[in-house]
C-alpha cells in the first residue's frame, strides 16, 4: 500500500480543503515539518509573533473557508492561545498544528526546554489540556500507522463544528511513513439531512407564522457566515474567494427574493449580505440602531432570524434571547431561530439544520406563494471588490452605520463576539492573502484604532511582504476610546504612547513601496478620497486619522458612520511614495 | 473594623511585598480596579500587549523579588499565559491579576463578550482552569467578605512556592469592602526552620564528603537565585535591587570564602555571583564548557551543588542528573544537592531546606575547620553597575563564555528553561523599571538577536517611555540562527522580514531622544566601544550588529563570548543623536 509522510498527509488535506497558505512562527519542534508545506503545494508565511500568526489563520479562514497555524511546543501555542479562542467562540475553523518533542523525549519524561520542567514529570500534556476548552477536538498522534486516520477524525470535527482543533504532531511522528489511501476519501463536508417528516412539520409551521403575520422581516446576523461553510458541497473545489460569499447566501437571497420581506443584517453579517435590494432595512444592533430600522425591526409580528449568535454583547450588557436581558427587543414568540443544527419557532426547538430547512421553506414558497405585499424603507469611499477589515471597538462599531447601498460584491469582517482587540490587524494579513489567492480582490481596507494596532503592530511586516497592498486607517485619538467611554475618560492607564504610525510602516518594510498620509479634516478626508493615486491603491497606503481624545463614531451611542464623522473634523498632509 | 476595598487591599499587600510598579493592559472589566494602582502608591505601567506585559513583571520580580500583572478576562489572560507559563518554569513570583465580569453576571450565565459564548452557559471557569496547570494557586473571588484572607493565602503560596499565582477580581467585588485588619500581620515570608536532629545529620554527611575530597568544587547555580528570594527575612522592609542580589548570597559567598574551593557559575547564575575572587574557576555548561573548566568540574570527587535546576536543557538535548542522559557529567555519588526544599548527599534525599543547612555549614565550618588548601584557575564593554539582559538564543548563549572577572556588581538574567523567544526585551522593561527604582543602577543593557526581538518589539515602546535609557544591541543576522542550527540552515522558514530597527527605535517613541548606531566590522565595535558618549548611556541606544547569516557566537558549539565573536567581523555607521 502506498505510503505518505504523515505530515505530507496533513498538509495534503489541507490542500483538498481549499488551504493554499499555512501561517505560524517555526520553533525547534516543527522545522522539519515546515520542509513538507512546500511539497503539498502550500506557501509558509510565517509571522513575527504567534498572536499575529493565529489572528492571520482566522482571517484567512474567514475568507478561504479553512485556516491553519503552525507553532511550536509550549512558548509559541500558548500565545496563540487567545487567536484560538477567538475562533472557537466565533466559529472560525482553524487547525493548530503544535510541533511537540519526540515521542522518545516525551515517554522518558526528560525536561526539555520550553516543557514546565517539573521534576520526573516533564507534564507533556499540559498544553493540550489547557487547549481542550478552547477547541471542539484535539488530539497528539503518538503513531505513524494509525496518523492519517487521526488527521481524518480531526479534520472531520472542524469542518461539522465549524471550530478550531488542535494537533499535537511530535517531531519524528512527523517525519514518518502513513497510508497514503485515505486521501482518496474525501473528508466529510456535507451534514446529514433532517428526517423528512420532522422537518415538513417545522416548514409548516413556519409558513403558520407567516401567513397570520403583517410586518414579517428577515434578520440576516453573522453566524450564518460561519455557520455556513460547512454546507456547501462545493467546498472541496473551490478554492477561491467565491467559497466564503457562497455558503448560505444562495439560500438566504431565495427566502429575500420569494418573500419579499424587508431584511436587516446585524454587526456581525454587514458586508456579507448585499444590500442593494429595495426591501433591504438597514443594520439592527439592539439600542444602537438608528430609530427607523429599531422600530420595524422591534414591532414585527414575524421575525426570520437566520444565524444569530445565541446572544450578541454590546458592551458588557448581556442580550440573550433566552433571558429576556437582551438589548434587542425581539419577540420569542413570533420569531424563528433558524441555526446550524437547529431551528426554534416561537421558542420551540426542534433538531433540524438551518440548510436544508431554508430550502425546503423556499420550495415551498414557490408551489404555494405568499400574499404578502412588499414594502419598502432605507460611504463615498468603499467600492465594489473592496475587503475591509474592521477592529473590534471604535472602528469596528463605525462601519455598520455607513450606507452600503451603492455596493453589490463587498466583504467585511470584524471579531464582533470574542472581542480581542488588536485581531484586526493580524487577521488581516490572512484574510488578504486568501483574497489576493482567490483573484476577486480589488482593494485590502484596514481600519483599526492605535490602541488596538499596538497589540499586533507586526502585522504591518508582513502586509507589506506579502504585497497585498492594504491601505490601512489608523484611527488616533490618543487612547483606548472604548475603554474610556466605559470607565475612566480622564485616566492615564487609557493613554497609550505616542508612536509615529507612518514611519513604523516604513520601518517594517524598508524594501517595499509605501505612502503615508495624515488627515486632521473633513476637507482634507475629502480630498484624499478624491485623490485618483490614492483610490487606485496600487502599493501600501497608511493614513493617520487623527481624532479628538474623547471622539467616537455615534455608532457607539446611536449606529452611524465612522467615516462621516472624520468628515466633521479638520487637515490632511499629503503622503509621498517613496 | 475598619474596612478597605477589596482592590486596594490586594496593592496595599503588593506594595508591602515591595512591589512598586504594576503591569498589564488595561480592558473594560478591570479599569475600576486601575483607579486603585495609584492611590496604593504604586505606578501603573501599562504595555502595548499582554505577552510584553506578562515579561515586563516577569523581569520586575527577577529584581525586585515579586512582580504583578493586570489583564482582562478572555483574551488579555490568554495573552498572558506564555509569560505566565516562563514564570511558572523559572519559579519567579508574579500575581496575574485578573479583570471579571461581575459576579451577577457570571452566575446568571449571560453570554459576556470575551468569554467562549457557549449557550445557556458562560463558561466562565474555563480560563482560571486552564491557568491552573501553570500557576501554583488560583483563586477567583467572590465574596468580599473573605477577599483579603483569600487573597493572603494566594500571596503566601506564591511566596512559598516562588511562583505565579492567579487572581480573578470581578468588576464589583473588587469595589466592595473587606476587612482592614489583616494588613498589620505580614505575610510568611520565613521558611520553617529544618528539624535540629536531622540538619545536624546532613551537616556531618556533607563533612564527611568533603573531608574524603582531594578536588572539590562549588557550582553556582541558577535556580538558587529564584528559590532563595523567600528566604530572605529582610525582604518586606528592602524594597529596591539589593533584595534580588541579597537573595542566598550571603550564604553562598560564606561558603566560597570558608572552604575556599574552586567555584563555578552556569548560565543561570552568571551574573549574580562574582567572579572576581581568586578561585573562580569560570562558567560550566557541560558539553559547551570551555575545556579547563570542564576539566575541573567534571573530575571533581565532591561537588557542591547550589541551587541546581533539576535539569538543563542544552538544544533538546534532556540532561537530567537522575537520567545519566546529561551532558553536564557530574557523578550524583559525589555530589551534594543544595534545593529550596530538600539536600540530597550522594544521591540520598533529606526533607531539609538549603539555606538553614548552609548556615549550620558554614558555622561548623568555622568551629573545625577544614585542612583544604585553595587551588587556582581561570569584556571590555561591560561595568560595574550594569545591568544586562539577555535573549534566549543567540545572545544569551554568547554571554556566559566572556570573562566578567574585572567587575564585582553587575546584573544579568535570561529565561534559561523555558526559552520563550521574545522574552528579553519584553522582560527588560520590567527589570530596568526595578533597576531604576532601585537607584543602583548604572546602564541598562538589552542583547537580542532580531528573530527574537520581532515577537515583542512594542516594548521599545515602554523602555522609551519609561526613560530607563537602554543600550539595545540587536544581533542581525537575518533569521532565527539558533532554529538554523537545528534544521533548516537555508530554509525560508528561518528567514525573518527586514525591518529598519533604527527607525523602529525612533518610531515608537519619536518624542524622546535616541541614538542609533550599526557596526559592521570589529574595527567598529571597538571604535564604538571607546567612545565615551556610547559608554555613557546618556539617552537610548540601539546598535544593530550585522553578522553573517549562519554566524552564531561559538559557545553554541563550544561557550565562548559574543562579543569577542562580534570582533572577527566588520563597518560600524556612527549615529546621531536626534
Amino acid at each position: 500500500m502506498t505510503e505518505i509522510l504523515v505530515g505530507s498527509y496533513l498538509f495534503q488535506r489541507l490542500k483538498q480543503l481549499g488551504v493554499n497558505s499555512v501561517f505560524g512562527v517555526p520553533g525547534d519542534y516543527e522545522l522539519m515539518l515546515l520542509d513538507l508545506v512546500p511539497e503539498a503545494g502550500l506557501t509558509w508565511r510565517g509571522n513575527p509573533n504567534e498572536l499575529n500568526a493565529g489572528y492571520a489563520a482566522d482571517g484567512y479562514a474567514r475568507v478561504n473557508g479553512v485556516g491553519a497555524v503552525v507553532t511550536t511546543f509550549g512558548p509559541g501555542e500558548l500565545s496563540n492561545m487567545c487567536p484560538i479562542a477567538g475562533s472557537y467562540t466565533e466559529f472560525v475553523p482553524v487547525v493548530h498544528i503544535v510541533g511537540y518533542p519526540t515521542e522518545a523525549a516525551q515517554h522518558g519524561k526528560n525536561i526539555m526546554h520550553h516543557s514546565l520542567g517539573e521534576v520526573g514529570d516533564g507534564k507533556f500534556n499540559v498544553y493540550h489540556e489547557m487547549s481542550k476548552h478552547i477547541t471542539c477536538a484535539s488530539a497528539v498522534l503518538h503513531d505513524a500507522k494509525t496518523a492519517a486516520s487521526e488527521i481524518d477524525k480531526l479534520l472531520n470535527a472542524m469542518l461539522l463544528n465549524s471550530q478550531p482543533v488542535y494537533l499535537g504532531l511530535p517531531t519524528d511522528i512527523a517525519m514518518q511513513k502513513t497510508p497514503a489511501i485515505n486521501l482518496k476519501f474525501p473528508l466529510t463536508t456535507e451534514l446529514v439531512p433532517n428526517k423528512p417528516e420532522l422537518q415538513s412539520f417545522v416548514v409548516e409551521k413556519i409558513r403558520e407564522m407567516m401567513g397570520k403575520a403583517e410586518n414579517p422581516i428577515i434578520l440576516v446576523d453573522g453566524s450564518m457566515y460561519f455557520y455556513a461553510f460547512f454546507m456547501s458541497p462545493v467546498l472541496i473545489t473551490l478554492t477561491n474567494a467565491d467559497t466564503a460569499r457562497n455558503r448560505l447566501l444562495k439560500e438566504t437571497k431565495a427566502l429575500i427574493a420569494t418573500t419579499g420581506f424587508p431584511y436587516f443584517a446585524t454587526a456581525m453579517s454587514k458586508g456579507f449580505i448585499p444590500e442593494n435590494l429595495p426591501t433591504f432595512g438597514g443594520v439592527y444592533g439592539g439600542a444602537g440602531t438608528l430609530p427607523e430600522a429599531k422600530k420595524v425591526v422591534e414591532s414585527s409580528d414575524c421575525t426570520l432570524w437566520l444565524g444569530s449568535y445565541p446572544a450578541r454583547p454590546i458592551f458588557g450588557v448581556s442580550n440573550s434571547i433566552y433571558s429576556g436581558e437582551f438589548t434587542e427587543k425581539i419577540n420569542e414568540n413570533t420569531t424563528v431561530d433558524f441555526q446550524r443544527f437547529f431551528v426554534k419557532v416561537g421558542g420551540v426547538r426542534f433538531d433540524v439544520k438551518m440548510k436544508y430547512v431554508l430550502d425546503a421553506l423556499v420550495e415551498d414558497l414557490k408551489k404555494k406563494p405568499l400574499s404578502y405585499k412588499t414594502k419598502s424603507s432605507m460611504g463615498s469611499y468603499l467600492q465594489d471588490g473592496d475587503f475591509v477589515i474592521t477592529e473590534t471597538g471604535t472602528s469596528a462599531f463605525g462601519i455598520p452605520g455607513s450606507s452600503l447601498q451603492h455596493i453589490s460584491d463587498i466583504q467585511m469582517f470584524n471579531q464582533t463576539i470574542f472581542g480581542s482587540i488588536g485581531f484586526a490587524s493580524g487577521a488581516a494579513v490572512g484574510a488578504f492573502v486568501a483574497g489576493k489567492e482567490a483573484g476577486t480582490v480589488k482593494r485590502n481596507i484596514l481600519i483599526t484604532g492605535e490602541g488596538s494596532l499596538q497589540l499586533t503592530v507586526q502585522a504591518f511586516s508582513d502586509l507589506l511582504r506579502h504585497e497585498v497592498h492594504p491601505t490601512v486607517f489608523v484611527l488616533n485619538n490618543g487612547g483606548y476610546t472604548v475603554e474610556r467611554l466605559i470607565h475612566g475618560m480622564e485616566a492615564s492607564y487609557n493613554t497609550v504612547p505616542v508612536w509615529d504610525y507612518g514611519k513604523l510602516f516604513r520601518a517594517f518594510g524598508p524594501d517595499f513601496k509605501t505612502r503615508q498620509y495624515t488627515v486632521k479634516t473633513p476637507d482634507e478626508l475629502d480630498a484624499l478620497f478624491a485623490d485618483e493615486e490614492f483610490k487606485s491603491s496600487s502599493c501600501a497606503q497608511i493614513v493617520e486619522l487623527f481624532l479628538g481624545k474623547h471622539d467616537a463614531p455615534l455608532a457607539m451611542k446611536l449606529t452611524t458612520a465612522a467615516i462621516e464623522e472624520f468628515n466633521k473634523r479638520s487637515r490632511m498632509k499629503r503622503g509621498k511614495c517613496r
